[in-house]
């Protein structure tokens, strides 16, 4: 949380519109990729100079443009600026730490969401940022880091595979967000095979450190909540959106990302209430085996503190104590006590103490 | 969890559509079955061959067509292309871990939920998923399995009983949909009958196991919960939908179905409810009885080690220790001793400790 | 909850609208009564012929026809195609099992709700069932067995005391209507008793006998809910329906209703939060006397244990221990033990553990 | 909530509209008070006949006509009737246990709420009805006694201060609102006193007594939120009602009492909240005192139990048992046991356990 | 919370719109501050005196007026009055435990809310209120003390930096929005720190001062979200009012200021969500280490309170124990002690509590 606060702090006091990068550099140097492609041609470009994108403007065909790395505030807003961008967007596309969200403009709509990865050594959950520019013929996508995640979509557009070579740029945008929410679920299913670890470690053997992990699942569940939640309304806005950017023909796909989403939101919910049901299994699972050491403390005192104090009593040094010079004594107490012991063990089984 | 979303991940950067099955495959061979009826006329089809469900896409009477096993999607595919079923509904059918949902297009709809299966002996609620299409004249069912669930459906259009074999398409789509839903009952009935048999454990003999089971149970519930819930929307969106295809005559049947899974929904928060209440319940009595223990150790312990002390003092060896020559002094400490547990014994009587 | 879902698995199977009565049979033959009124007329029918009610489909007065006992599903058949009552509806007056519900059809409106019965002696809610039909000129209901509640309104009406003689069917509806929901009140009063009863216990003698009471009282609570909480939706369908059985002069008496049924609801979620605060208390006070036994415990312990250690040591056979031969050696030793004992308790008064 | 429910009981099997009074007789006698102003004259009427305000119905002024004490259900039906008041109306008035409401009828406007006084000494919140009715020149005020809440308001009328005397007599219903709700946050202060005091007891010192004073303010609270919560909607109502009886330049003054309204709630929300934290703080409270306990004992156990077993074994009588004979072996065995001590306590300083 | 309510008992009784200053005076002198600032002018003037103010009403530009120290009601309410502000208005601009809220009137819109102070020492949140008024041409703002906040937009402004110059009041007005809004992240972000310090605290060595810690942050966030909660809906009415005052051009504007807002309330609820969870681990933890310090007591006590009665038995003084005269008994027996010591010892081993 300190993360997405921290950005605010940065920024506080400048004009509203002012572009600053909030996150950590994550890349060395901005990175833009271009693919610019019809159903009969395709073309591809890669380059550090921002200024390659700006031909790809006004075309006929698609451009999915893709930059990487937001730390050179001065060229993502000269690019900006050449697309037309209002510079409150240019401030989001910047701000890392942005709550999900979709903004209808006259001629072009943002998008801004979340990409998570659950890193398996760590299981800490990384997010990155993606923010998408919907225009006429075009997608600007911009990252933190150049992601492995799109390349099965470059892949299908290369082989002209699929239906994404033949429709407008609309369906290449639903293809990105179809990237985006499919991957969530990796990492969903990975966080549930986590809380199933934990779940087993709670049955057979609960640990201290169980009780952290389960504590900082849920901090994290917590914020993949905060980072899928909203999408869910953004979604349905872009579907709702009566803009001429969003076609009819990708409404059924739009309705489908939708589903995905409320589908990630339902795993997560059921996330949080497993692991708010584990604090308490935890808890019970404490006191159980807390009432076990009592008993077995019980059952030692119980039986062996009276059997103490008898042979207190003969230990006593009065002179006068009859039984002590009696010839079997030793023997007859002997026996008296092993007779108690059994017959407390008895009535502890009968109790269902042992 | 883990399965619900591992589907994502095989199908992972696979373009929209791609048709993938999601399953363990459950049956042998894809199998399909045909009912052909009006009101005057009945005819049966089984085949293992897909073609032999084409003819029936253009009939003037009813057509209930039923696919088991979706592990040969290319014949599926080719059935869905076929009856002119969108891409992203035929990828709906074989990822059978879809939420349930409903989608109204031009000529069909589309319907896909759950069926559940409480098997007795594991206590393990299994989840099989069923996809239904309502056309013109047919209904396409497809299932992982064959399941018996629609035999008594199948026996009443044979012998021609009830009002199935007067109505259209749409009143057949009603009653599968309500076999399913009035199915879920016998289901919820049984996870009633086993929170009743907790509970009874819990007044008499609260286990480790009996925890477990709680939380197993939760967590069952909850999966139930994500099964069930959609469907209140998808039939509320079917009520309203104003389709041709759903005919004025059927309201009141759906109307009823939508009753039945409020019902269903109360039924299984209901259970919830209980559930979290015997958690409650649990940790209660366990305290309970860790302060029967402890009072039986306070009680034990706090009569005999005063008096162990007192036996202590005169098994001290001081050679001036004028108790010890006094002729009666052995019995006098005795009824002392005596005294003094009973004393305390009535002191925790008065307190309630016993 | 067992039983509200038994029905379904009874039924399981059997074409919708098959009449099937899902309770037990509470009377021995189906009994009808009816009252055939107006503000100048008055006359009453009772008998076992189902046929007795036939002619009071139409008239031109108001017929209160009541149907007691509903086992016998031919007759109830038989009523309802008289009356023109769809069988879907005729199937939810036999089971009883129905949530509780509105339906506004072209020429009758059909409502279903509970008449609960907290029995005082075993503390548990009984829940009957009562589905009326409200008709041009006539009121259909139909219940388990005859219920004593309705007298006083029978009486009214004989004694063509109040407003009801004058009135159309809708105030008759009304009636009987705010006759069950005051019926409630008596209900929650007595569950709020019980509570308070509870509350005392809890506060003065916590017994897990009065653990196992909250939890029952919970559950029984939370079934109340479940028949309670539909009828809001139901009255204000009711109050906002167009037909024209519901004439304008009754408006004010539905919001009336409306009212009263909010003001149970909020009794009975009122009801559930000092339950589930109860079963805090209750562990709290658990805590509080372990807390009281441990300290006692505690301190017996604490001064015993090191005094008996001290005994012990002058217990020892050592040959040479000089102290043993002093003379004054067991006075002095008795002495520092006592100081420490007084010393000890002082420690823990000023402690604040005695 | 004993009392909130039966109101119902005694007037169960009543007709609707029936008019029973089912509070406690709160004043010997109805007192009738007349306020009759406009911007240039005043007149003051008192009187125990209720005639006495019969003539105030239709006049060019505004007239506040106050009737307190409600147990002589006989002329407040008759004044009731003279104002063309609907029984239902009457009813509710009479019935001290009404849930908080706003009706709008055509000539008048029926308004329910609640007083509430927080009695310092018992610590009891004390909740008095008041029932308005605003018609055209005049406002009806009932209350159950004579309240001093409004006497300020009466100054003002009197020492024509302020905006009512030139106002209708909307504005004079809008002020006897404000002055209530007003009174809510005297009451609101003063419990949010009461959780501040037992917030310090927690702290510093948490009794089982605390633990009930938690418990019994947590049902007061529960109560208050009864009576305030449903003014919110009952104001909201109040404001967009198109009744001519409300006028647009009241209509600020209304937003406001509804923002007051809110903020009332607000702070009733609060209080349930710290309540709730403050018993599981009590819980943890209890936990940590319990450890203390339990950690005392262990030290004083675990350094002396295995000091005793030494000297035990010194305290036997074997004959051949060569340390008793050295000369030193008492000395030894002293001090070995003392570096023991020293040892044990050493260890559990760096646990962290002294 | 007291300090909420406290202001409208110092109220109670006066007619609404009195105007009462309810804070603490937080400076000494009242003071006005008027940036009078177009495209191309700016004019700064400082003053003690209100008239100072007048002027400003109607001109061609914006003129931005500050008014620190609410305590001087006289002054406010002639200020209010020539700028045409209803007295409801004046009322709540002094009455500073209002909560936040947008009212649009004709010719002006009324905002007031909440300036968040976390101060690091105390850490405790200090809150301010700052109230708005947005006329045409001027923005009034109140605030009971002079904000160094402001002074970054003040410095905008001055050097003719950023879109503020050019653009109308409406814009100033969001500007000042927007600082307050992103003044909030730097406390979200110092709490968030703060919380998580707690949690190191937690996972190391959670102390009952650990424990107050959490519940009074709790409380804090309790009241900080009563403080940003209500400014959602007051922006979202802001944004969605049809005033002239607030021009299209600023709606992108809003809608980000609507973002951040909802961001804040979602930082806050986070907040809620983990110091809940941390209660909860805290609970946890105690139950841990009393786990531990049982085992501890019981280990020690299950070994050493056998062995004691053992030598016990050897410290009896009977005439006749064979044992005692054996050569070796002695040896034999400490063997055997040990023995069972070491099989103890083993046997908590395997069970896991050692």
């Amino acid at each position: 949380m300190a993360t997405s606060t921290r950005t605010r702090i940065r920024k506080f006091g400048l004009p509203p519109g002012s572009l600053v990068f909030t996150g950590r550099k994550k890349t060395e140097q901005l990175h833009t990729s271009i693919m610019h492609y019809g159903p009969d041609r395709l073309e591809e470009i890669k380059s550090h100079e921002i200024e390659a994108c700006f031909p790809y403007r006004d075309t006929d065909d698609v451009s999915w443009i893709t930059i990487s790395g937001l730390h050179d505030t001065e060229k993502i807003d000269a690019l900006c600026r050449h697309f037309g961008i209002h510079p409150l967007v240019s401030e989001d596309i910047l701000n890392i730490h942005q709550r999900p969200k979709v903004e209808v403009f006259d001629d072009y709509i943002f998008i801004t969401l979340k990409i998570l990865d659950f890193e398996k050594d760590t299981r800490h959950i990384g997010i990155d940022q993606v923010s998408l520019i919907l225009g006429d013929g075009y997608v600007l996508m911009f990252q933190e880091q150049q992601e492995a995640l799109f390349d099965p979509l470059r892949k299908r557009i290369t082989e002209s595979k699929g239906r994404v070579r033949r429709m407008k740029s609309d369906y290449l945008l639903y293809a990105i967000l179809d990237i985006i929410v499919d991957h969530y679920f990796v990492n969903l299913e990975q966080i549930s095979d986590h809380i199933e670890t934990i779940e087993q470690e709670l049955m057979t053997d609960p640990a201290p450190k169980t009780l952290n992990e389960i504590y900082r699942l849920k901090r994290e569940v917590l914020f993949l909540r905060k980072s899928v939640w909203p999408l869910r309304e953004s979604v349905s806005r872009l579907e709702k959106s009566d803009s001429p950017l969003v076609t009819d023909s990708i409404a059924p796909y739009l309705r489908d990302l939708y589903d995905h989403t409320i589908q990630a939101i339902d795993s997560i919910e059921t996330s949080r209430d497993l692991l708010s049901s584990m604090l308490d299994l935890y808890l019970s699972s404490l006191s159980n085996r807390m009432n076990q050491v009592m008993k077995m403390l019980t059952i030692i005192a119980t039986i062996f503190i009276p059997l103490t104090f008898i042979v207190g009593i003969y230990g006593m040094n009065f002179e006068n104590m009859p039984e002590l010079e009696w010839h079997y004594a030793y023997f007859i107490v002997l026996g008296f006590m092993f007779a108690i012991a059994v017959g407390m063990l008895a009535w502890f089984r009968r109790k269902g103490w042992m």
